[in-house]
């Protein structure tokens, strides 16, 4: 699992700061999280591959998290995509974007499919045999969603030595791993346990942004390896943060402590400030293991 | 007179290449033309203020010329902008933007005016005492102005010496300026042209982007000092050219010579050519004074 930041600053693009974007790899998809204004070009930046991209997930409809996107699917468009692209967004999106399309008698050569959301409820957005999508319903000005991501629980993973022991055949190898016991041409039966070890713990990463504090999250975010939660404000400006329905470093933490989360990524800092420093110090002052979001950082899980 | 290029290169925005939008100066006037994809990021680069920012004319509904439209209005909404603010555009810009400001549920706190265009003829879009702005009906795939900007002929400069050997009354200044012939109080009739100079000849400056080659507009732009043209691809491309209703350098500079316009700024160019001085080549071949607009680049008029 791979987190690519792309963009981690609250309000407008500017030289050197981005508005909301990231990139998660996991089970070879790679999902768009948010898209700022000037998402293409970051991804430009970072050299990521445009024709990998076929899910995206918006949060809320707030300009620093969605206007890269019309660019974006006319980017698709002009580069020939033929595939599909799945767009996860509150109501309202289909229309904006197939409005901004009409205009520009620019319709797309490749299915663009919509999935909008308006549940307050998480919902399951998408599944394969490997992972689940899932929304967050968070507590913004806007309709807004976080996304949790999560690895299923993978094959159990053949003790190479026990089977050759046993002498069992390969065509017993994938009920192995399935978690079947096995009984022997001699009628002797072995337990799985005997045969496997434990597969690997699958991961999870939570997308927490944007939100005020919201305690209603924890329960569903329990124990994820990270989380990322929006930072917008310090304590010291905790009336701000308050009134714009966001969260300060301490909040995010206090968050990630309740819910038991093996990491902690702070961003969407407000551009007040100008050193992002002191959004970790606040934070570890409640939870252990803080990172930073910058523009362009790697998290490697 | 002033002209900024923040970005002239055709499609999507990239790392180096920004999509089209540039900001004249004249007569006190900051006009932003066109904005493509990260124009305000384009704008805090070369630390043009927002706040000088009134007017923005959009020459048409492509994504490359208009989708940092919606950022920009929403930053100034957050810079506590309480300007009015006009854009000038093909109708259903307004529709467009509304919605989006809407979606966000983020109105502006300014006075925001949406001047809606439909005509196929040349229309007066702003006039003050010093100048004009009338738009240039262009062919494109959808429908396209670019806009002419013209300085009015200001007033007689006054020749001072003649001014004082004749003993004149200031209060007679204005009156001379103006054009008037001055009777003194011996009954001595005296033409202006023997109390001024002719004032300095109005400057012009025309935007056409996008179109085809189009000689419609020759009557138009005759003889204006400065004419920008897209020239999207060169000669060897003119079928990729005449399918896109786009235009090549050549076509450019025939329509810059036809005008018998002073200078000739090229621009819009497809990121298809590793370098953008074959354009300047091919236009120098038709029209001798050929300029290549590039991303920063400031022409003084």
């Amino acid at each position: 699992m791979k987190l690519q930041i792309l963009g981690c600053y609250a309000a407008t693009p500017r030289t050197l700061t981005n508005p909301t974007s990231q990139v998660l790899e996991i089970k070879n998809h790679m999902f768009l999280i948010d898209c700022g204004e000037g998402t293409q070009v970051q991804l430009r930046k970072h050299k990521i591959k445009f024709s990998r991209i076929n899910h995206i997930f918006i949060s809320h409809l707030h300009g620093d998290h969605f206007f890269g996107l019309p660019g974006l699917i006319s980017t698709f468009r002009l580069l020939g995509r033929d595939r599909e692209l799945h767009v996860y967004g509150p109501k309202g999106i289909k229309e904006a974007i197939t409005l901004l399309l009409k205009l520009g008698d620019s319709w797309t050569n490749y299915p663009l499919l919509f999935h909008e959301l308006t549940s307050k409820e998480p919902e399951l957005l998408f599944e394969d045999d490997k992972i689940t999508v899932e929304t967050i319903p968070l507590n913004h000005r806007v309709y807004t969603n976080g996304f949790l991501f999560k690895e299923k629980l993978g094959e159990r993973k053949l003790n190479v030595n026990a089977v050759a022991q046993y002498k069992i055949d390969k065509c017993y190898f994938q009920n192995i791993k399935n978690g079947k016991d096995i009984t022997l041409n001699d009628g002797t039966r072995l337990s799985n346990t005997l045969l496997t070890f434990d597969p690997p713990k699958p991961k999870s990463y939570a997308f927490c942004s944007d939100t005020s504090f919201f305690p209603e999250i924890i329960g569903q975010i329990q124990e994820v390896d990270v989380l990322y939660h929006e930072s917008t404000f310090l304590d010291s400006e905790g009336h701000l943060s308050e009134r714009t329905k966001h969260a300060t470093a301490k909040e995010a933490a206090t968050i990630a402590l309740k819910a038991n989360v093996g990491m902690l990524i702070l961003g969407h800092y407000s551009t007040r400030y100008k050193t992002i420093d002191l959004f970790k110090e606040e934070a570890m002052e409640i939870f252990p293991n803080v990172a930073l979001a910058d523009d362009g950082k790697v998290f490697e899980m």
